[in-house]
């Protein structure tokens, strides 16, 4: 497929440097573990992060606005504002044990690809957005991607502000207490496209010494969130055959959903127990509550579905065996999503025209992006990251094998808000 | 054996519903579940029923006195205020889903049998100390049993002081907030005998009409905290064959110790996986560190020995088959405690003279009498309790199968001060 549209001259690249200033400031704020990252979402490092960003892009006169649950907007003019913008984006709140590029090279890369732009003298047709979505990660508050869901419509907003973390904090009011509960709707306009770039959270790339994978599809996930119920006891008199110890019941899944994923490992297939909470959860009694988050993934949906079939089964034989009551409580299904056409294609084409190598490549992570396919054509850049780790503080990214990717996003973009 | 010292007249008996009202005002302090209590130790509650144990035992001119980990005693002069004390008690604390009798109808038999001694004009020739121990249940903060630990010489007062809870408050903080970090000295004062009655925490004095349990022995406990070490990683593209998830190795423990318990059962042994924490124990992340405490039971101390070293097989297995890195970072023994011969045929004794049938049982709980033990001459009495529920808020005692044990405790421990 060839790209017909209005692309910028191939000498035109971003200032790779300039670039990467802005990471290793963003790598400066909420340090973690050495070397990474522990950026909660809504915290006060967040917050400081949301600052810093902001400052950077009013210093370059885009217009910043801030929506109802957090979503930073930054709006580079386009010769017609009555146009819908094409927007990039990702996110700058991290893991507990993060890493100093997961989502955040995706959010400077836009800044970026603007900040070239103006460089260069280059007015688009249509206005280019750059977003930072609010909690990706749900390493605070649950679910993942919880801002560019309810952005897409698929959470109600008042639901999202009522999300509270461990320590019973609301969103709504740590949203508050950072000064980021912004004025804007949420959702509800037109975007004319949606382009992240993300790290690649995966091997691929570094192994094959490709910097700029195209993705075509998300993997298939099946997540679940299994409680189990039972009864406090004494964990000394009270016979085994009389016990009904939840944390048990949730251990017994937590194996199974693991084992799932060793039964699908020769085919890419991952099976994960991520989470476990019991109650009361301490010496001397036994817990009559616990909560696994688990999930299966496979790149073949109807694979996923079988494993899922599989840790659905598990459920009943766990419950019986720990003489618990078990069920799901809550559930989700990504890999449905749309890679629009047009899009990965206008990527493609800006790759080939600056001479870059692609790889296609599945997502087996899930991102802002796969909410955003829900209401605008979208599409995903995924560059190196050092033996795919993620999620660590040890998770490395590099100026040079990343810049190809930005310039890629920088010249689709480009193209597609030309239109 | 027939016990030969001084006995007080059969016809002496306690108040029963004077004892009975006690239990039930403790009952209304720091309510639970309903028909429980979640009295945890030095929280606010702990505090009202500190101040109302206090208030009964001034209100009766008994000289109270507490120790630097809260410990509170409560003394009836002697005729001879040079010798050694018996002492009476248990804990006032609870569970987080406790109930209104465990530890509490020990502590208040404590308190009936000096009112009692007041109400016929007793003199004993050795002073009786009612003593409260703090945190008992280790449901706040652990271990179980720790200030009478302290007092007994096994823990030192600092380390105990330093303890802190899951949110990082300290127990000599937490001590001192409520007005309970006393003068007295921990320990290091001789006493004549320790006395503790405490429900059965199991279904046979029930099952056999039997009011009053006479325990020989405490069954042998092996009790381990085991922590496994991982790497956070996502919980998406990481590979299975990569994954450390610490939470998979902790479960996989919590679920072969649970197989130990049944493997035992038949011969009444008991295995308990009661916590386990992670970090992050979040979505999306693989957790690099996760902590399991649990213990086996039996009878037999040999068989418990067996069942440990199960759990111990267990733990490399485990690691294997979750590639973490696995070890015991605590563990613990009971049930080498010695129950005094002269203090359990005091009791028997006792009963006898008052026509109460009893029944020899082990203890399979861990009681602060355990701790005395070392220092003093020691001895339990078990009173009934419904179906053996217990930690619970299903819990039940009741005042007319309670008070033979407050008799026999009451005539034991006179018979022991008049020596």
């Amino acid at each position: 497929m060839q790209y017909s549209g209005v692309m910028l001259a191939p000498a035109v690249r971003i200032d790779e440097a300039r670039f990467w200033r802005t990471v290793e400031r963003s790598g400066a704020i909420g340090p973690g573990r050495p070397g990474g990252l522990s950026r909660l979402a809504l915290s006060d490092a967040d917050r400081e992060m949301r600052d810093q960003f902001v400052r950077w892009c009013r210093e370059s006169g885009y217009a910043v606005s801030v929506d109802g649950v957090g979503n930073i907007f930054a709006r580079r003019a386009g010769a017609d504002a009555s146009l819908a913008p094409v927007v990039l984006g990702s996110h700058l709140d991290t893991q507990v044990n993060g890493g100093r590029y997961d989502g955040i090279v995706g959010v400077l890369a836009g800044l970026e690809a603007l900040r070239t732009l103006d460089d260069h003298g280059v007015q688009t047709r249509r206005p280019i957005e750059v977003v930072s979505w609010t909690n990706e990660e749900g390493a605070r508050f649950t679910p993942p991607m919880i801002a560019s869901g309810a952005f897409a419509g698929v959470y109600d907003v008042e639901w999202v502000l009522a999300r509270a973390d461990d320590d019973g904090k609301r969103f709504g009011d740590e949203l508050r207490r950072i000064g980021y509960a912004g004025a804007a709707p949420v959702g509800g306009r037109p975007l004319d496209a949606y382009f992240e770039l993300h790290i690649e959270q995966g091997p691929l790339l570094e192994e094959q010494s490709v910097d700029v994978g195209i993705v075509t599809k998300g993997y298939a996930v099946r997540g679940y969130i299994v409680e189990a119920a039972g009864e406090t006891a004494h964990t000394g008199p009270w016979p085994m055959d009389k016990r009904k110890n939840a944390l048990v019941g949730a251990a017994m899944l937590a194996v199974a959903v693991n084992d799932i994923g060793w039964r699908y490992h020769s085919t890419g297939g991952k099976a994960t127990a991520a989470r476990l909470v019991a109650w009361p959860n301490r010496p001397g009694i036994l817990s009559d509550w616990a909560q696994l988050t688990c999930d299966v993934r496979h790149e073949d949906p109807e694979t996923a579905d079988r494993m899922a079939a599989e840790l659905l089964d598990a459920i009943p034989a766990c419950a019986q065996r720990s003489r618990t009551a078990m069920k799901v409580v809550d559930h989700w299904v990504f890999g449905n999503e749309r890679f629009d056409p047009e899009c990965v294609a206008l990527v493609r084409a800006a790759a080939a025209r600056l001479g870059v190598p692609t790889l296609d490549l599945p997502s087996q992570a899930g991102h802002d992006a796969y909410h955003l396919g829900k209401v605008a054509p979208m599409a995903m850049i995924f560059t190196p990251c050092r033996e795919g780790i993620t999620h660590n503080n040890h998770e490395r990214a590099e100026a040079g094998t990343t810049a190809p990717g930005v310039n890629v996003l920088l010249h689709a973009a480009a193209a597609r808000a030309g239109r």
